[in-house]
């Protein structure tokens, strides 16, 4: 698939570009401090060091390794905000070590290989904006064979929820639709068009948005009602853009509740600071952006919202396949397919349902 | 300016494929009993005729068209909409008389030559969207020469208005503010990274979204303070491209309240179906968006909001120019220039004060 840079500039580069979002990204303090943690408490990995950050934005990964020692970065961004970047790391007095670089990675040269490769290129559930592919590319073209990724993992997670929202997404769908009839008789009684034709297609828009797409949710951890499990594990030193752009794995989760509603799924991520098998971590830092009172992200948890919902008991088990790939219309967006059925405590196993949404 | 017609489509087009959007304007009363009466009024220009309708969406004006008597109507769409233009033309029995045909204005090649071209492509403050561009493309490739254009005629006005909202913005702007110091307070205790640099930059996007970005409203008439005036006069059937390219007019506006505050200008427009020279309406039909209490549009008003507002009072007048352009970034979104000065009733003229805004 051939992606045309103009529309992904316009559909998902561009809002990169305001400081507004930055700001987002640098005041989520679980981020930071994973980030600023892995870096400071590693000070080995980048003393003396050549470093490349993947997508640099306002430049604050890129300063973070300079200030802990790297010879030299360079720090690599697509939008205008490189400008910014530029003024950062001059303001932060680093410019002789950060080397601001306007492009796309996948464009850009470098005069030498990096010892270490940083980059912030998670999205909602890991994967959306398909981000890591330039990081791929980066490690390809320029990470020295001992070097080192930053993150060195990252894992995708389910986990089977309880939620109050689908039984509204549900009543917004059926408003929408009795607005609809209403328009129908209307345009036929005032204009004399009989629009009845466009109903389904109109009622497959409206499913698709509320109650096909997934949702953005800070759920409480006592929402979740059943054991989450694992569908991707990735070693960012050796992913390849195969194996990313499709994700398939079957999934077995046990509730854990003593009775209650199973409304859908929700999915997360996490990432780990490992260094490499040659040059391990002296401190390893985790980030995770599971269901958290205390410790949420801005990239909250992606919902999945299943109608209807079900009743389920402690012991019951979902058991299915989960599969999520890009969607054709646009690469940095994903479609995702569930297929489960429930194992009941009773020894029963009710017929399999399949559910399809879009992460938009 | 070569406009990348992926970008274009990503920015532009994306949103007119999606039923929801086609089903606003075809709710909008106003917007439909406008072209609806100038249709079925004028009969004799359609009876036997061959018609274009650029930008058909949902494919409502073409099938009036054909109901109205229509030998031929050319429905051409650029995106995905057409599908189900062609499924509600042959629901409506017109099919024979009807060819929606998929692809930009700009693309597409017909058998022949039109008598009427009707199309409705009005933008907020009507040129927002450039879509006139298409319609003039149109009809220098397929109008016949005694042709008539749907409508024929377009204006532009402004008014001076009072408004409460441009104090809520100043405020909003100044909490964005606040919290951006707090931001780089933060930044530096925790982060070890100096951020001031990036203020006057941060400041300058905050004020370009809270300040200097017009808005969409749908104002109550008493909120119009002076005498509206026209910027823009347009024949349908001559207008160039450079002439809509750039508006430039002077004005001058009388304060028509006893005494108050003057808070921005607000921008509409109207249209008229007089037919051509040749072949008048023999029933002239208006559309017009200005305030009104019972036949609000869907385009509403866009208001351009001015920090700090000033007094006046009756029968101060309002000297000025106001000049609009095309946003480098994207053709389709306009830059706008007031610089004014108010001749007061005292005698005394104020200092001309220049502003600056975007129609998003
Ligand atoms: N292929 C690519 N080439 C260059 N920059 C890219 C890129 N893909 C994404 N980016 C940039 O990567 C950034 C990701 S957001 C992370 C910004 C910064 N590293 C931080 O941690 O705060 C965005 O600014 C985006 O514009
Ligand atoms: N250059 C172009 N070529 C073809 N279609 C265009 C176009 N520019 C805009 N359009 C289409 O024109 C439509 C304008 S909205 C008006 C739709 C319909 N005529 C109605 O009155 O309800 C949109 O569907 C848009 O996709």
């Amino acid at each position: 698939a051939v992606v045309d840079k103009a529309a992904d500039f316009a559909n998902y580069f561009c809002t990169y570009a305001y400081l507004y979002h930055q700001k987002e990204m640098l005041s989520d303090r679980v981020r930071m401090d994973a980030y600023y943690t892995a870096i400071f408490e590693n000070k080995h990995h980048f003393e003396g060091k050549t470093v490349l950050d993947v997508g640099t934005g306002s430049g604050i990964l890129a300063i973070w390794c300079a200030q802990a020692g790297a010879r030299k970065v360079y720090a690599v961004e697509a939008t205008k905000m490189s400008e910014h970047a530029r003024q950062l790391v001059i303001g932060n007095g680093v410019s002789h070590i950060v080397d601001v670089i306007e492009g796309s990675m996948e464009d850009v040269m470098l005069p030498e290989k990096v010892d270490v490769i940083i980059s912030e290129w998670m999205g909602y559930f890991l994967l959306r904006e398909s981000m890591f592919d330039s990081v791929i590319c980066a490690r390809d073209r320029f990470l020295k064979p001992t070097g080192i990724m930053y993150p060195s993992h990252a894992r995708m997670w389910l986990a089977p929820i309880r939620s109050g929202q689908g039984e509204q997404k549900l009543l917004d769908y059926e408003n929408a639709m009795a607005d609809w009839n209403n328009f129908i008789e209307d345009t036929n009684d005032f204009y004399g068009v009989d629009m009845s034709v466009l109903t389904q297609p109109y009622s497959g828009e409206q499913k698709k948005y509320y109650l096909q797409t997934s949702l953005w949710n800070n759920l409480h951890p006592h929402q979740l009602i059943g054991t989450p499990f694992i569908v991707k594990e990735m070693d960012c030193l050796t992913a390849t853009l195969d194996e990313i752009a499709i994700v398939h794995a079957n999934f077995t989760a046990s509730i854990t509740i003593e009775q209650g509603r199973f409304s859908g799924f929700a999915g997360w991520f996490d990432v780990h600071f490992r260094g490499s098998p040659s040059s391990p971590a002296s401190h390893e830092v985790e980030l995770t952006t599971a269901p958290s009172i205390d410790n949420s992200t801005h990239w909250g948890q992606q919902v999945f919202l299943l109608h209807p919902p079900m009743r389920v008991m402690r012991e019951d088990v979902l058991e299915g396949t989960f599969a999520m790939t890009r969607s054709k219309e646009n690469h940095r967006l994903m479609d995702v397919q569930f297929v489960y059925k429930s194992k009941l405590s009773s020894g029963e196993t009710t017929d399999p349902v399949t559910k399809y949404f879009c992460i938009e």
